[in-house]
C-alpha cells in the first residue's frame, strides 16, 4: 500500500519502507532495522533537524578531514541504504576520502551487496569487500578492514557504528568521527568529534563544507573540538523538547472515567 | 556468536536476538524491528523499569479488564514474539480475558505463525486467525477482527499498537488500554488508559494483579484514570535521566585538539 504524503510521519514512514525492502535483499540486516529505529527515536527527540551544535561539529569535522593524510569514511549496511546518494556527493566533492565497506555482521555476500548499491548511486574505488588486515582486539569478524583503508587511516569518520569498533580505532591512535543520533551511545561518548546528527544530513553537510574553499584544517593541524560540550548540547535539546511536550497541549483524548 | 552476559547491554542484545531470529521465521516484520528499537529508546531513557506512575497505570488496567462484560488483547508479531509467556500466564490467571491474534502487516499465514508462537507457550482458543469482521475507518486489512473477539469487545488491550487503531478503536466505544513506550506516541496520546511500559513488564504485572482477590473494578464499574497525569509522569522520569546524564560523568574519553 503506498504511504499517503498527508501522514504526519511521512517521512519516516519512507525511510522505514526503504529499509525493510533493503533487509528483504539482504543490505541491512535485522540488527540493523533495530538500531535505525533506537536512532529515529532520538531523532524525533532531536526536533528532527540538524542543531546548530551538531553544525559546529559537522564543520569541525570537514576541518579534520582536510586536516587527514589519509581519511576514510567506513559504510556499513544501513548507510549505505539510507545515504548513498550522500556518499557519493561527498566523494565527488573530496576525492582524498576513501570510502570502505565496514560491516559488523558480515555475512557472505553482503559486503558485495553494499559495494553494489554504493556502486549504483556512482560510488568508485570501494575498499574493504574483501578485508586484508584485523584490528587487534575486537572478535573475528567484526575487527577486518583494508590494508589501504581504515587501517593506515588517521582520521576515520564512521557514521552509525559500534561502540566497540570506535574503542579499538582509538586505541589505534586514529581520530574517530562519529555520527549518531544518540548522544548517550558508546559510540558518542568515546569519539573524538561526535556528530550527533542523523547520517544524510550529516553527510550532506559533510559535503557541503569540504565544497567551500580552504578555511582552516591544513594538512596535520586539527582545530580543538569541544566534545564534552556537543553532548551536553544535544542532551539539552532534548530536554527542551520533552518539556515543551509535557506542556498544556497534550494528552489529545478526552478523559473518560 | 554467542552475547557474552558481561556485555553492558546484555538483556537488550538477548532480545534484540530473539526478534531478528523471529523475522527470519516471519513471526516479525521488518517494520516491527523498527518499532522495537524505538521502544527500545524509551525504555533506556525511562530507566528500563516500571515507574510507580506506570505500576498505578497497569493496576487501574486491572480493575478495567475486572470491570469489563467482554475484555481481550490483541496480540501482534512483536508481542508474540517478545511476551507469549506472559499472555499464557494471564490467560491461565484470567480466563475471561479474550485472546486475539490482530496484525497490521497481514502476510499469508502469518497469523497461523503468531498463533503456533503463542500456542507453544501454552495460549489456548486464540480468536482472530481467521477475522470475521472490519472495523469502520481503516484500510482494508488493518481493519479485520474477529467477530467473537475485538468487535464485541468493551475493553481492548492494546500492546505495541497503532495509532490510528488505537483512535479507530476508540470511535467504536471501547475503552482502550495500551501499552507503549512511547510517551508521545499517538498510540499513548489517543488511549483511554495508556501505559507507559515494556510489554513484558506490563503484562506481567497484570497477570499479577489479576491473581490478587477482588479489589474495586467490580463489573460494569471503571474506576477514573488520569491520563493526562500518567502521561506527564513518564515525560518527568525522561527529564529526570537526562539531566542526569548530563552531569558531571560524562563524557569518559579524553579531549584531544
Amino acid at each position: 500500500m503506498p504511504i499517503s504524503p498527508r501522514h504526519p510521519r511521512y517521512r519516516s514512514l519512507v525511510v522505514r519502507a526503504r529499509l525493510a525492502d533493503a533487509t528483504r535483499s539482504g543490505l541491512v540486516v535485522p540488527e540493523g532495522l533495530i538500531a535505525h529505529g533506537r536512532g529515529e527515536t532520538f531523532d524525533y527527540l532531536l526536533g528532527e533537524r540538524t542543531s546548530p551544535s551538531a553544525r559546529r561539529a559537522e564543520r569541525a569535522a570537514a576541518a579534520w578531514v582536510r586536516a587527514a593524510a589519509r581519511p576514510v569514511l567506513s559504510i556499513n549496511g544501513n548507510v549505505a541504504a539510507l545515504a548513498s546518494a550522500e556518499v557519493a556527493r561527498l566523494q565527488s566533492t573530496y576525492p582524498a576520502l576513501g570510502v570502505e565497506v565496514n560491516l559488523f555482521h558480515r555475512v557472505p555476500g553482503r559486503a558485495e551487496r553494499v559495494r553494489d548499491e554504493l556502486r549504483a548511486a556512482g560510488v568508485t574505488d570501494i575498499l574493504g569487500v574483501r578485508p586484508t588486515a584485523r584490528i587487534p582486539g575486537l572478535p573475528s569478524d567484526r575487527a577486518r578492514v583494508d590494508r589501504r583503508g581504515i587501517w593506515v587511516a588517521d582520521v576515520c569518520v564512521v557514521p552509525l557504528e559500534d561502540g566497540d569498533r570506535t574503542a579499538a580505532l582509538r586505541a589505534l591512535g586514529k581520530r574517530v568521527i562519529s555520527i549518531d543520533l544518540n548522544p548517550l551511545s558508546r559510540t558518542t561518548l568515546t569519539a573524538d568529534l561526535p556528530i550527533v546528527d542523523e547520517v544524510t544530513r550529516a553527510l550532506g553537510h559533510l559535503a557541503d563544507d569540504l565544497a567551500r574553499p580552504l578555511r582552516g584544517g591544513r594538512p596535520g593541524r586539527f582545530p580543538p573540538f569541544d566534545r564534552a560540550r556537543a553532548i551536553a548540547d544535544a542532551l539539552a535539546t532534548i530536554d527542551r523538547r520533552i518539556k515543551r511536550a509535557a506542556g498544556p497541549r497534550w494528552p489529545t483524548a478526552g478523559s473518560r472515567g
